[in-house]
């Protein structure tokens, strides 16, 4: 907020603080959408997603996860929180409470709230590389009934291991929770593996993943994703969707379907510059302890520990802010388990993220007490 | 469904079933809609609605109600239904009982239940012109905290008269209900006088208007409306916003603006049809007992009583559709006060219209006995 008032009181910032691509959507895609709404395809939609973008969203999940999966296990909604909520709709009851790990995505407390419900947060602490814990999900797991996760992580950028999304698959099996898994970044892996949570056989049955376009694809705009899961929930969710959104406008399903089968190229062509802003930054940050990255295998962030500067996060960022004209996030603007980090979003042209990154670091260093 | 079956085998059926115009999108709200969008209006766009776009909603909610109303007392939400399932999430509490007016558009009891809380049916009864009675509606306020109302109505075509709207005021006011109005039809005014929610001054400060660009532009497949309302109350749908859509298509939203801006004679337009067909009906209903039409004062319905016939609305749906192959749907599958009853959708072009409504009654008086 304050960098952004700086902005329009005329000074120039770097911000690093937004969690969007800094291009646009492929014309082509545009085009496309354009082509099916003139050729008439502006009346209502089918409310649970069109039969074509429904088997190509099954189909993608099939080619990437070798789990068999139909339309039927499919419902379009109107972007990735619009799936966040209806997923939460459909697993919580008034009252009840729903885990979520902490450090989150800033709606996600907001979102179990909003269906009524109890939020709980679990930290994933910067020793365990913010992997939540299997004990830790556990000790909190008394009267809950859903766990929300997200892997890639936005706002640490760490990919949680296959590991850890076993102990947490078998964790939500002992405690009867069901698993609602935020799986927007899944094209967005830099190092190691993705293990999707349809992958976890032992809770298929109680899982349900929420993907959407804007991230894989650049549509943040366009408001369409999707969620996956068990058939007999899937049909439920349909019915929500008649009662909550009508469905998503046809001809933007029919954009998302000419992306999907634009192959994975498009993809890779999308995720290519985080890979590189990702790659610069490991080299920049090898040769300072002043800060250091939280693993960052994915999405399009860094979490920086800066407690070497003896700062808190906020407290640096509004320093940075204030010296350098440099804009992250504060690690505790997304709970406490990143307090004493900031979030820096690789959002920005590599040449200026770069020197933005360099100078993060000249200014941490200059903050940190020397070694003996 | 039973019409969409035989259709599907082959046999030709004529379709008055259909809530959607027989026209597609104007191609330059389209076309506008492309330009924004290559023009890179496809990241997020702002939440509650663009400025632009919550200022002419304002400014055509003042012209046209003559109440002064800004961009606070407007949230711009992915179609008319999101309207309505965000207005009852903002007035009901989970356990809470919501009224509705029967007969009602079919998501009505869902949209209330999918908030937690307990739907509540008042009858509008064909004796009173299906204007419900501020008598109805108090003996059922007992324990509730809302009444949702929809005039120019679907599926009776009827619009309630200033007298219906201020008593209902009268009635929200002395029961401390919150009134929740759905004028998505409020451009389709055949005759007499609508009266928006929004200018019952006794109830404003408990009122929220949804509306939607989906009937009056033939937007349907666009997924775009708004709430109007106190702005505290806003606020409030605003941050709800946020955890269930985030926000709606920048460029549906520069579209939709667009389509405001072109002034009245495109709403004129678009309304041209249904006042052509509505006049066409109520000459070739003026000479028979056997079908009669209630008040058709507005919307895209005419909901013709068949008791006469001696059938239930059911039992006349399906044998029309067996002896004249004409679809149209029962009273009763909108509750029970439109028993006996037929909702015809004046959603075909003229010719067909006036010859399948031709058929209607020729088949409503073979059926019919005799006076004496």
């Amino acid at each position: 907020m304050r960098a952004r008032d700086m902005i329009a009181a005329g000074t120039p910032v770097i911000e690093l603080t937004i969690g969007e691509h800094d291009i646009r959507t492929d014309p082509r895609i545009l085009d496309e959408m354009h082509r099916r709404a003139k050729a008439g395809h502006t009346g209502y939609a089918s409310v649970p997603g069109t039969k074509a973008l429904r088997d190509a969203v099954a189909a993608r999940v099939t080619a990437r996860t070798g789990v068999p999966t139909t339309r039927d296990n499919v419902v379009v909604t109107p972007g990735g929180q619009a799936g966040l909520f209806a997923a939460h709709t459909a697993v919580l009851d008034p009252g009840d409470t729903g885990l979520f790990i902490d450090p989150y995505y800033t709606t996600y407390p907001g979102t179990v709230r909003g269906v009524g419900a109890k939020p709980r947060a679990i930290k994933a602490r910067p020793r365990h590389g913010f992997q939540p814990q299997a004990a830790d999900i556990a000790a909190q797991a008394d009267g809950a009934r859903s766990l929300l996760i997200n892997s890639p992580n936005n706002p640490t950028g760490v990919v949680y291991t296959p590991e850890t999304m076993q102990s947490i698959a078998r964790t939500c099996a002992d405690h009867d929770l069901w698993l609602v898994s935020d799986e927007v970044y899944d094209t967005q892996i830099w190092n190691g593996t993705h293990l999707s949570a349809w992958q976890l056989e032992e809770t298929r049955n109680r899982t349900l993943v929420v993907n959407s376009m804007s991230k894989s694809f650049a549509m943040t705009g366009s408001r369409i994703g999707w969620i996956l899961g068990p058939e007999h929930v899937i049909a439920h969710l349909i019915d929500l969707s008649t009662h909550t959104t009508y469905g998503v406008p046809g001809y933007i399903q029919d954009a998302a379907l000419f992306a999907l089968q634009a192959g994975e190229q498009l993809e890779a062509d999308i995720a290519a510059p985080f890979r590189r802003r990702r790659a610069m930054a490991v080299e920049l940050l090898a040769h300072t302890n002043a800060a250091k990255s939280a693993p960052c295998d994915g999405a399009m962030y860094l979490m920086l520990d800066i407690r070497a500067t003896g700062l808190s996060g906020e407290g640096f960022a509004n320093r940075l802010l204030d010296q350098e004209r440099i804009a992250v996030m504060p690690g505790e603007s997304f709970g406490e388990a990143a307090a004493g980090h900031v979030r820096v979003a690789m959002t920005v042209a590599d040449e200026m993220f770069a020197e933005a990154l360099g100078r993060i670091i000249h200014f941490a260093e200059a903050l940190t007490p020397r070694g003996p």
